[in-house]
């Protein structure tokens, strides 16, 4: 069965109760239900990782590099404006990787350094950004024609 | 029935003859026979619509705005550049837009003024990312919960 | 009769629809009728030119250099951000210019690169701008001696 | 009688005499009978006020906001590069502000800060400017409708 | 009784140690001293978090805002360069924060990006900054009336 | 007994008239009222000079150095912008100087110049930044130990 | 026989009566019938075409490529400045490309985004610089040992 | 007699007072003794102006200009970072202007916008730079073959 | 017995399988062998840490400041583009600091902050730079001429 | 006869061994004798200087100034990135100047100041550029037409 | 004697010859009469060297260092704009100097690297500017008070 | 015997008596004996050669290249700033290529161009820096296996 692996980033684990005028009023636990559904829809393991702690994503995703972990969805939240050991992390592992953002940081002035190791990047349409991050992770694992 | 417009910027039409080690093998008429049996299963009106002139577009969306178009897809291609005139128009007509680009922009260091007016924008998975644009597109017009 | 050709450039088409809050809610129709109200009484002829398509900005300035036109007044529009070519036009063929804009760029923190070939440039109080407008049009074209 | 307030900044007293290919011949002296003869026609009081120091233009325009002038029209001359505490002032007394300037300054590469603050802006047509600019004051402070 | 949380980022627990010439000869455990005091005084409960890890201070930031804390102090420290996820956490949990660092950054060309979420700024005097920064937050805590 | 001075620079006599979302609703004569009454609780003597005009206060400074005040608290209000040369002045005349803003400077994106020559700064916490700049003063201006 | 087509793009069509002082007095017939010449004279089919469209030069270089063309010469005139979307389609139709100028750019600080994917530039030598890139144009089509 | 105006800008009434590491001990009294000695010497007529208020200066200059001076010299002291005004002054009185200052700026990172209106400029070896300039100044004023 | 710690921040616990075309393809452990040969072979105590928590590396170097540490040596892979806080804690506390890295950084356009505060810096002939590194930090421990 | 001085900048004298893939395959020597051969042919004096130091550029340009050059061709090589001073060096002996480059700089991001002094670019079809360099110089030295 | 060295640098030797309508009629040999009669009347060993060759003036500072040269006056012409060299040549072997330029850089927009290790800097008054420089140098080599 | 080249660049000849406190107070002669020593020591022949002329190092270079060397180590100097000739020829011939300064760059806010083409680059122990490059110099020219 194949294995996708989401890092919710700094800050995630406040989402419904931070700025929801901005990141909605769907909070963690709610997500993490929704996703799970989608996961057991459409047959793929879904593991899902919450941390503070930018180091805890590096040990995370050389673990996952390790672990056969297929592609990897990552919000990183705060992590996002100074990410570059995260990004050499990827570039490092060859993991896939689908970044998402629940709104769209053009619109925001935000610029992420992660997103230019990312194979697709996906911002704008609220917490929907992470089925459709999880959908093109699973595209990018199964599809071998792009 | 929901009308989605899609819109093939300038260069679009070359799909699958241009540099296809960046933009994939599959050509526009093939694209658009995906998209449009895409449309029939999701039970939404899809309008395609390709031009290499700037000045088309504002006249299409403009059409569109007055018509009852739920939701525009566009690639902009060519227009991403200087598009701040489609940018202007869509905020103007409040017209919900998803982008989509077939590689990642933030890998090339190209910035789209026009995507600073989405609401959602898709990067990077190959043709699969104007999949996940009307997806999204249609989650954006049919859902009122965000 | 002296002649003055007032264009009207991308996205004016929906003037009064689009962005009220900014551009006022006085429509298209409704301004040409104050605007030819205004040549009459000012005894000059008006003649009204509204595009989405730069290249036909080019192709009428010239036209209008070849006819006589005493000046050209413009409101670019969305030609604003990218208009060298137009600017190069005016530069060209030396035709009398003055730039409208129905607000305040400065305001917005907006640059109009066709305003450095103008004669004048008559910016922010709402449509009556487009009044100043003509008025400098018609001192520029009538008075020697400034 | 509705009050307007023209100030002449920095190195406007010497107007007509000051590199007159750029400012034209005019002199401050008849530009002040040009301007009193045009508020006498269209019935309004014009209040003129000369200074080289911009502490007096701030006292001056702090008198103006409690004597109940309806609007103020200013060319700050060399207040134009470094007037930010002007600029505060235009925001914090909510004066009714029209920015002119005898030149086009977008062709000279200038900035002004305290036009961000302006309603209405005017350049270029030489002094026809001030009366352009008086006009536009007349109309903002008289009309509602906009 | 008033809860304010006092937060020590990376590197002040060498403080007295680390160049005294810039930062005093005070050191950490006599700092604490001094504001404990200060806080028996003025009547408050003083919580003091020192840590070298960024996560953590988002952790203890979040546990704050679910424990009641009145208002957050910190010194970032170290984290003062690259704190924009801090800054995110503080705009999330709508904590009162205040600012304090020992010398005045303007003079040192040194900018805070958690700075641009404060209630309140303080910089360099010495560590007499604490003492005013720990008022400015019981000011900020107890009056209603700014 | 210790001197003080306070110097409130361009447009702060308009103190709770100008913007008061921003600068809130305590007017000047309230405020120097409150300063007056901290300064006889506290024991130390205090002039405040209101000026519109750069050069009044660098005669101002060069009074008070030679009149022996202990200490100088100003908010520049509009002279915090191009204040180049009260800052040469204070570092000239190596006089205490203490800078205060009502608002937080950094979230409005305003470097203050003269700030770099500060011995503290206090920015935000409303009219209550006075209270503390003066304390701050005192501090500086009776304790030898930092 | 090789075809080569040359391009005279935004504002070429006044050649001769546009700013003589930088482009020379030789008029846009003229120049015509002095390169048919020299095609004559070096056995090649020249295909000439002006145009004031952006879109039209991608419409005719899509034209170009499928119709054998063998190498493009285009003054890009006023496209020049925002001619992403050509410099996009030329790399895209992997046409030989040779940019020429009437005068040297370097002089007057302007930049040709489009000359990014030129296979060779000339600029300056005023309408010989025509000549020169039929020549180059010619010799790329032809020579196979570069 | 020829008549040289020296303008002691912003701060220079310090002299010798201020800074003595940068602009040594000479005071101003000491100073203009030194150069009243050389007018004598050299036979010209020295006026000396002293303030800290940038109007006086403009009306100090226009006077000039109206008085007959030949030439005026000037350490615009305070006035080097944000003097646009006098420079338009210089400009447009077309006074002949030397700039002086003790130190040299080209040490210290500083820029002075008046400079770009001087005649000549000197700069670095202490107060001998006013002797440097009042030489210069005699010299520009005098000879007519440059 | 001199002691030297050796840190090996974010990334490099994946030497040699981490782009090897850019690091080489010695391993972690292979390293770590080599250098403690080398450190027997020279007679110092050698101290290996890896870590991808930035956090932990100021932890780390407060403990060797406090454990007689002679000299540091690090690579501070990830850590590199945002390591203020880690130069900082060597700039305080005085640690004698030689930075290393296997590749070179000039050509691949990377900065390295930490960088400005090492005694030494060794960039570029592949895992060798570490050899070149620790005798660079055992020469600038034992040699009190430079 | 026409004499037309040709320089070979620095690194020049290694074409065909530096780079091929960049620069061409054809040697120093090789070149030399194909553009003898184009003298020959056209009928002018083709001077030829190699050299590696900027100061004899210099010199040799002032020599041709003196020694009635028509036109200097140059491929500045090396000199191309500090080249200021001979750009000085032709703008002031008035030489016609045209620049020639192998390659297209604009490709490269290549900026070459001494081009800003050119009558002539040509950059781009491989060692060609040299003879339509020769082809512009002649051109520009035998008519006085443009 | 005094011994004052004058450096001519790239460019110089073509003085009266090249612009003059920048740097005056006035001859290279002509100005060296002047010069030396100068120093003649001054009392002091005037030295002249002229070259085009940046390398030499570093090697004939070094022997002026050595030599027992009190100052240098340098006029480095075409050196100014990446003389970087010259600067630390001048830093390390401490030689009083003084940099001249005829005309005023400011005014041009020019920026002279050197000019930062200058003890003082003339520019503008003409070849009076060497004048100037000479008694400049003198002064600092004779005065021990500044 | 591999051959390895030193070459001490601008300004390098006054090694010891320019500026001590940041190059040490080892001179040029006493150096070369250092490395001739190591030299004999590790069995290679080291030919040393300095020069202020840039010209001369590119000539070195070339017949370094043409000569069997097999790396060379230089230390810029005086070349360090403008010294992309040297980079060009350096990647030109392909030579093995080890950069050294003295001190640590970075410390002090300087880019080496040149750097950018090297294979090593050491910076910062004093003259030690040499053996060190010399080592790293060695290694590249005798291992394989990086």
């Amino acid at each position: 069965m194949i294995k996708i692996l989401l890092i919710q980033g700094a800050n995630m684990n406040w989402l419904g109760k931070r700025q929801p005028e901005i990141y909605g009023s769907t909070g963690a636990a709610e997500l993490d239900g929704l996703l799970s559904a989608y996961a057991i829809e459409h047959d793929f393991e879904l593991q899902i990782f919450y941390t503070n702690h930018m180091g805890a994503v590096l040990d995370r995703l050389y673990e996952a590099a390790e672990d056969g972990v297929a592609a990897v969805v990552m919000n990183p939240g705060g992590f996002t404006h100074a990410g570059q050991a995260i990004k050499d992390c990827i570039l490092g592992t060859s993991l896939t990787y689908v970044e998402v953002h629940i709104s769209n940081h053009f619109k925001r002035g935000i610029h992420s350094t992660i997103a230019e190791a990312a194979d697709a990047v996906v911002m704008g349409p609220g917490v929907h950004a992470y089925i459709l991050g999880l959908n093109a992770a699973l595209h990018l694992a199964t599809e071998a024609d792009r």
